[in-house]
């Protein structure tokens, strides 16, 4: 793996702090310049290793980065790129680590400099924790990073940016942003409302009755609701799909329990069961 | 607490076997007679250390109990009191480890024997894992119990069987069954349906892309599917209303998705947040 020279992470949370971690105790990257707002949390990072160097200027900060990792929010993405792209040197690579990719894949489409590449990525790793505190070395080791070039992405770039997310321990997947955003609402957006609906069903007074179930079940729930808002609004109608497949679910379940249907009942549960099963072999994607 | 001389555990499997481990190793009974089905199973918990001695023969195996736990799946445990109680010892105490308890309570009002006692229990606290192998000492520890006497059970009865379940560990909370199961459908039964509808509604070809959320989401869907068509059918009534309140959230939610109403969309992520996070300062119900 090319050993970078510098590389700039905007937004030093779990997921940018994880990164930085990797590229300095790996020996990936000399320098590692975090990005971000508030001068406390770019001293956790600093403090904790995930950076070399900090600032709160996006501009000065990406200046001399060979690779520039925009880690914020999913709201925060495209306007992030766009202003540090000027900014970057000639040759400069650019990725992101958003859990949505249209949106911001086609924001970027002919609005950066020349010579400066985007490339999209998604680490499907992270946690219900946040900020650099909670940033692991290793985050991305066996867990599957979706990389998402357009037809127009130079096959060059995109071969770079697949070697970096390898050269921190990633499978790497390719596909489009379209895919991608189908796919994540199934494996991950939906799933998180479906936590927040159960969570917000259950009556305050019988918590203490809450089995492990119920706890693993809603673990997800208790993430930012201001993250999740961005990414469940910027995949809306992939996300408004996946619910209602699930709302079908239930109510074939319901339906099935209602009209003693036991039969009926005991094929959704085995096709639950066997979907779960089968999803055991497959690599993790995520830390629990 | 008193030390007792013969406790039979009928049903050796995860929850039975745990109960026969902290009662032999520390030192709660002189003996342990497992009884079971298969022998095979029985020859599991003998050597795991569940039990002191084993039979199929549930008559023989209740004879010179002071104590009968049943721990058989949902659809057998009332089965197995009645077939039990006639051949229990004068002044024995039965209770039951099942995860509904109107049905079984019911059961058994009028059919027991003179001098033969039956509460109802519920230890919240398993996995989805199952058998005498998977038995874990001290599995009750800083979990919940729930106890549902009616009004003819003799209190002092009551009371020797909370006194059981606190000298595993385990804290003990006295509900009426009907409470118990509409309670525990909501904490339990149902967040046991949205897995296996969440795990089921994902298509197969990308679990490659399920996050950490989605395995946690959909962990208990891989629990055994004919013990959960028992206990959903035997609460089928709580369910299938627990399944509707869970079916409006998730339609609040795609509609507010829809309507790209926003504010809608925070509150209930909010809700779900802050009830997620309010149990966490609960006793634990189950073991991860």
């Amino acid at each position: 793996m090319k050993h970078w020279d510098t590389v700039a992470v905007v937004g030093v949370g779990l997921i940018g702090g994880s990164i930085g971690l990797d590229l300095l105790r790996g020996g990936l990257a000399q320098r590692v310049v975090g990005i971000g707002r508030r001068p406390a949390s770019l001293k956790v990072a600093l403090r904790r290793g995930c950076v070399s160097e900090t600032t709160t200027n996006l501009e000065q900060g990406v200046a001399e980065a060979e690779l520039v990792i925009v880690c914020t929010p999913v709201g925060r993405i495209l306007t992030d790129i766009l202003t540090a792209a000027p900014a970057c040197m000639p040759g400069a690579l650019i990725t992101d680590v958003g859990s949505t990719k249209q949106s911001i894949v086609a924001g970027t489409r002919g609005k950066l400099p020349v010579g400066v590449t985007f490339v999209g990525s998604h680490p499907i790793a992270g946690s219900e924790k946040s900020g650099a505190a909670a940033a692991l070395e290793g985050l991305f080791v066996k867990r599957t990073t979706v990389v998402t070039p357009t037809d127009e992405t130079p096959e060059k770039a995109v071969l770079t940016i697949e070697r970096f997310w390898k050269s921190l321990g990633s499978r790497v997947v390719r596909m489009t942003p379209e895919a991608h955003d189908e796919a994540l609402a199934a494996t991950s957006h939906v799933p998180h409302v479906v936590a927040a609906a159960l969570a917000g069903a259950t009556p305050a007074e019988i918590l203490g009755l809450t089995a492990g179930g119920w706890l693993d079940s809603t673990r997800i729930a208790a993430a930012d609701s201001q993250l999740w808002l961005e990414i469940l609004t910027d995949n809306r109608r992939q996300v408004v799909a996946g619910l209602k497949k699930v709302e079908g679910r239930l109510a074939a379940f319901r339906k099935a329990l209602d009209a003693g249907d036991d039969a009926a009942l005991q094929t959704l549960l085995d096709e639950g069961r066997a979907r779960r099963e089968a999803a055991r072999g497959k690599p993790k994607a995520t830390v629990k």
